[in-house]
């Protein structure tokens, strides 16, 4: 499994870094090199890759929208960090803290742009297909932006609010890169729609474990500040939860921290937050959200038009990206 | 003359308006809705519209990617906006100013996807031949913007680096706009590509009488703050042209002039530039620039495979174009 991930993952690197030969002008291009090579898991490739080589044994075919994929979920990384302010991304400095705002919003646009014209070696039939699909998908990825923001805004948010807004920002994307590995597949749109609803269901659980490493994680291994989640006042499933069951006081004292944004100093309120979610069983609660969601991703894979062996190498994948072995 | 591209311009905000029908999340859409009902001369769906309606006496056709290019267009104008630190367009609050810095990014980008969207209505093959030539441009908008960025940091630039820059910036989107009419009227490429090269030509002049309004323009006629361009040490022709001529004493003050920017305040700064620009007969400069592009535009119009009446629209609205009467 792990060798196969590997494979997947080199061969798309490989594609990658050929298709990183823009020159000039190399204040536009330079930082999208930079970015984009910084690395990550390359999980929407993966999946992406993997699911049309299953179904088509033809790998090559899926590089163009893996590369697509890839440099969709980076620009929005890219302006997300100036939205939210973030210097770190991957361990690595942001751009616009690297260079500026200015090198920041233009080499995220074009990479939006670039996403696009990566689809361009596929017929017409099957570029409208996949072009349709991507359009659709970063709509959804701006409109879960702007819930985020809308969120930290508003004194409470509840469960399904939440899930809605991590749907879009982060599981359409995963979404999107199966039923695209799909489609080149070869399969049908129904038959595609399972490998999607996967994606949905493995991005939602994979965002409330992302959310829960924001805050109990470790800097180095997670590769961003800790409980920047907290300083941005964000409502995620971690403060839904505990405000679920707080007592009255701790209620009180949350929407307080939450609410005042400079009445306490960083450290403080991190810590203060922690201590009231760790009171209130939130890491109990988180993996029971978690593995609802996984078992979702387990109903789906069997269904999937595959082979026995072969759903199983998407049981293990989907748990190799929840534990973040991979 | 006027009857036609008013019907051109109506039919178009009828069409914008009825596809500005987008709700939540109100904070993301409502500035696109704002920015998008600014107006604006709407050239490039104009131009768009007219080709296909002359080629193929179907206007309807022209539509859809007649919003996209406006769409593109004003996504680019929104992160210009915030690039160029403008406070004001067609003399309405930007939208960072409107609203603030991630509404701005958030939106344009929007725009960007929504201009890709706005095409799906074309056949398979149509669809992608459009979406191609969208690709290239945007690609060359954004390049543009950086080497407008990159040349008011270097001393010298040429003027052919100049005319490289704004046929990017400016007329590489008007080109795409007229070679969309002409592929949806149903030519040919080598045929759309007259269409394409008249674009070119056509913007560029529009371009350069842009950047004399920004110095010699009427504010509340041109919408724009005046002398921006010189705040922003902008080398454009105007510039160039006068380096050229100027004397050493002058060359020593502009360079001065336009690598300082905290030595003078803003309106000394301007006008001591206008001096010297006048001195230098930059208007009679400038003119004959305007003069030889509008002259490759008419030998271009010559070729299209159209009418001599038609012919003769194309003429007119050119004039009308660089003389700024629509």
């Amino acid at each position: 499994m792990d060798v196969l991930v590997l494979k997947y993952e080199k061969l798309f690197n490989d594609y990658l870094d050929e298709n990183l030969n823009f020159k000039d002008p190399k204040n536009l291009y330079g930082p999208i090199k930079y970015f984009m090579r910084i690395g990550g898991k390359r999980v929407r490739p993966v999946l992406l890759i993997m699911t049309c080589d299953i179904l088509r044994k033809n790998i090559n075919k899926a590089l163009p929208a893996a590369i697509c994929v890839e440099f969709l979920h980076n620009f929005t990384l890219v302006h997300d960090d100036i939205i939210d302010r973030s210097n770190l991304r991957r361990g690595k400095q942001t751009i616009h803290e690297k260079w500026d705002l200015n090198t920041a919003i233009l080499s995220g646009d074009l990479m939006n742009i670039l996403s696009y014209q990566f689809l361009q070696p596929y017929s017409d039939k099957l570029f409208k297909k996949l072009s349709i699909l991507l359009n659709e998908t970063s709509v959804k990825l701006c409109v879960g932006q702007q819930r985020d923001i809308d969120y930290s805004q508003i004194e409470k948010i509840t469960k399904s609010d939440y899930i809605e807004m991590i749907r879009y920002k982060t599981s359409e994307l995963i979404a999107c890169s199966l039923k695209m590995g799909a489609l080149i597949g070869g399969l049908s749109n129904s038959y595609s729609d399972l490998f999607y609803e996967y994606g949905i269901n493995l991005g939602i659980a994979f965002q409330i474990q992302d959310d829960y490493l924001d805050i109990f994680g470790n800097k180095n291994i997670f590769g961003k500040k800790i409980g920047t989640d907290i300083l941005e006042n964000k409502k995620t499933l971690l403060y839904i939860n505990t405000y679920e069951s707080a007592s009255v006081k701790e209620k009180k004292e949350l929407l307080k921290l939450y609410s005042q944004k400079n009445s306490v100093d960083s450290k403080t309120k991190i810590n203060r937050v922690k201590e009231i979610f760790i009171k209130n069983n939130v890491e109990k609660k988180v993996s029971n959200d978690i593995t609802k969601y996984q078992n979702k991703c387990y109903k789906l894979i069997k269904k999937f038009p595959i082979s026995d062996n072969e759903k199983k190498l998407y049981k293990k994948l989907t748990d190799k990206i929840l534990f973040r072995e991979i």
